[in-house]
């Protein structure tokens, strides 16, 4: 029998796990959350995840249960350990990567370097944060944001007035002075085998991973050293299994302050799929498994990754690849089988290379003719 | 509405398109043999590939028919062509691959070097051209043989008087005097655009493909573009569409002979999956939707793979993995969910690298824990 492997979750990364699980021989059943989704090949049920009966008749007779997000709730994942499910990320971490306030309190209960925050539950609170962090801050709902959903900029708390009506805690930070952004991709097994991919760059869009340089050009060894022992203790002291993203900022003072945690395989490491030895989809499949990971070098000197958002203006991506393919034939094409609508991640292209400006080109060139 | 691909057979040919499918948003369908095969997962039909109907129920709402095999027979090819089905390869191409002595007479029609042959219908005939050809001769069935099957080594025709009970003529071929065996692997799509991957060198072991070097060491750029030169009037000539393999002797007096033509993926391309900007499966799909070829280029200076035969003596591959991705963890492993069986090709490994003695080390290390 092969093993099994089910994900709760029918989104793109649930999706970009089936191509190695079919090279490598491993069953994967995903748990969707309606018909034609992303991951639809590979989906044997459709319900609803917050539903403890609906996740734990999905989750009979598989190796392991894993995810293509983060939302499954505590009292569900509680009910899966209690049955004797062997459940990668495991509740814990995935607590710390529910809460975003959760999140800033362990991380600074162990020391690793987080933007001046607070929790702020009344306009006062936030008017005190404000003053005493240059008058301009963001603030962001400690649950369900994502892709810039959930983030303000904010310079009064009549900013975010709607917010707390709900009258629960907001996460107000200091507005960081960084020069860019950078991202730390890890992959943790149970028997706790780390393996770290190259440090890269995200240059974000709208709060929306837009392109991602792999590895960070003009990077310094004690950088990225900085970078591999954040995302290390992470992965160990919050005891994540499967592949984590520490998003950081780089200070225009030389330091690395982690912006956000992702226990999952993440937009920030898709150009592992073409650009490194093992893939994060690969390695995430080898990590809940608890089998030994796999080489994270990279395979060219250049990978860049872009996002295709939106998608086109008419038609579908395929009615592009005339085109696209015959531009840039090293162009690696990525389609996630959504429809297109302004801002939504349909797909993404990788170009490898030795030039950076080249590959930079050539991978902004075909992914423009598929947003055209 | 994504492009769909139909498939007629379900092997491990078809199990390895369906990664590149889903990656770019194409559709495969799998008219599989049984259930259960390789292709399961993409299987949408079970039915014999030789009775009309069948395929013809298949064929229908997909935007083109591709094939796992070149057994479809010519009256079921022309009844799809009839129904104004797309097929690539088409029946002409396909008549030539489904009969090494019709083969035989096209290469030598059009001048393309083959080694010295006659198709032999009695014993009598079998004889002479063993006394013409150095009293050793290979005889091959014309028709259903593969992987060594269907070819014997003859001195005498007492050695095949079984193949000529049939009354069908055989083909009898010289004993080539060869220093090793090279593939090369082409890609044509109906508008005429031609790709070719770097020029391999393949092992066999019993008539089976074992081990392939990409590209094949020491070569000449004299003897590379003669193999390209070959198998470009191949596909030009012969009209074929989707991945064309040409396997070729290259013999001690410097000349290349072909010995076989397969149109269709080959598994002297399956290093193309993790060794080339473009792998022979994604090329196939591209081709046959007469979309624009993608690079050939290798990604790596080596690139080596083995194949998996037989498979584990107990257990399954999936059993070997603790060992084999810790022992090897820079290579790239491919199961094809088949059962273990004494020389089946049951998957295959991979590895890259710069140095081609490390690389040949590392991809045999891994493929012996598969099959220990």
């Amino acid at each position: 029998m092969p093993p099994i492997v089910g994900v709760i979750g029918g989104g793109q990364l649930a999706r970009m796990m089936i191509p190695r699980a079919i090279e490598l021989g491993i069953e994967l059943r995903v748990l969707a959350e309606s018909d034609g989704m992303s991951a639809q090949l590979a989906a044997t049920a459709v319900g609803d995840y917050r539903d403890a009966d609906t996740v734990l008749a999905f989750a009979r007779d598989v190796d392991v249960i894993t995810f293509d997000h983060e939302h499954v709730p505590q009292d569900v994942l509680a009910q899966l350990i209690e049955a004797g499910v062997s459940v990668h990320p495991g509740p814990a971490p995935l607590a710390i990567a529910q809460d975003k306030i959760v999140m800033r309190q362990e991380l600074s209960r162990l020391g690793l370097p987080v933007p001046i925050w607070a929790s702020v539950t009344t306009p006062a609170e936030l008017d005190t944060f404000l003053m005493d962090n240059g008058g301009r801050v963001i603030v962001k709902t400690p649950r369900g944001g994502y892709d810039g959903k959930g983030v303000r900029l904010v310079s009064s708390s009549r900013d975010v007035a709607d917010w707390f009506e709900a009258g629960d805690p907001l996460l107000a930070e200091e507005l960081v002075s960084f020069t860019r952004e950078l991202a730390q991709l890890a992959a943790r097994s149970p028997s706790g085998e780390i393996s770290l991919w190259p440090l890269v760059e995200s240059i974000q869009q709208d709060g929306v991973c837009a392109e991602v340089v792999a590895p960070a050009p003009a990077l310094t060894a004690g950088r990225s050293d900085a970078a591999a022992e954040i995302a290390r203790s992470v992965a160990e002291k919050f005891g994540v299994t499967g592949v984590l993203a520490v998003e950081l900022f780089e200070t225009s003072d030389g330091r690395l302050l982690i912006n956000e945690l992702a226990m999952r395989p993440h937009n920030s490491g898709h150009w592992t799929m073409d650009g490194a030895v093992t893939s994060q989809f690969e390695q995430h499949l080898r990590a809940v498994l608890d089998l030994p990971l796999g080489a994270t070098a990279a395979r060219s000197p250049w990978t860049v990754m872009i996002n295709v958002l939106g998608g086109p203006t008419s038609g579908t991506i395929a009615d592009r690849y005339p085109i696209a393919f015959a531009n840039q034939p090293t162009a690696k094409f990525h389609e996630y089988g959504k429809a297109p609508r302004p801002g939504r991640k349909v797909g993404h292209v990788t170009v490898s290379g030795d030039d950076l400006d080249d590959v930079v080109y050539r991978a902004r060139a075909a992914a423009a003719i598929l947003k055209d």
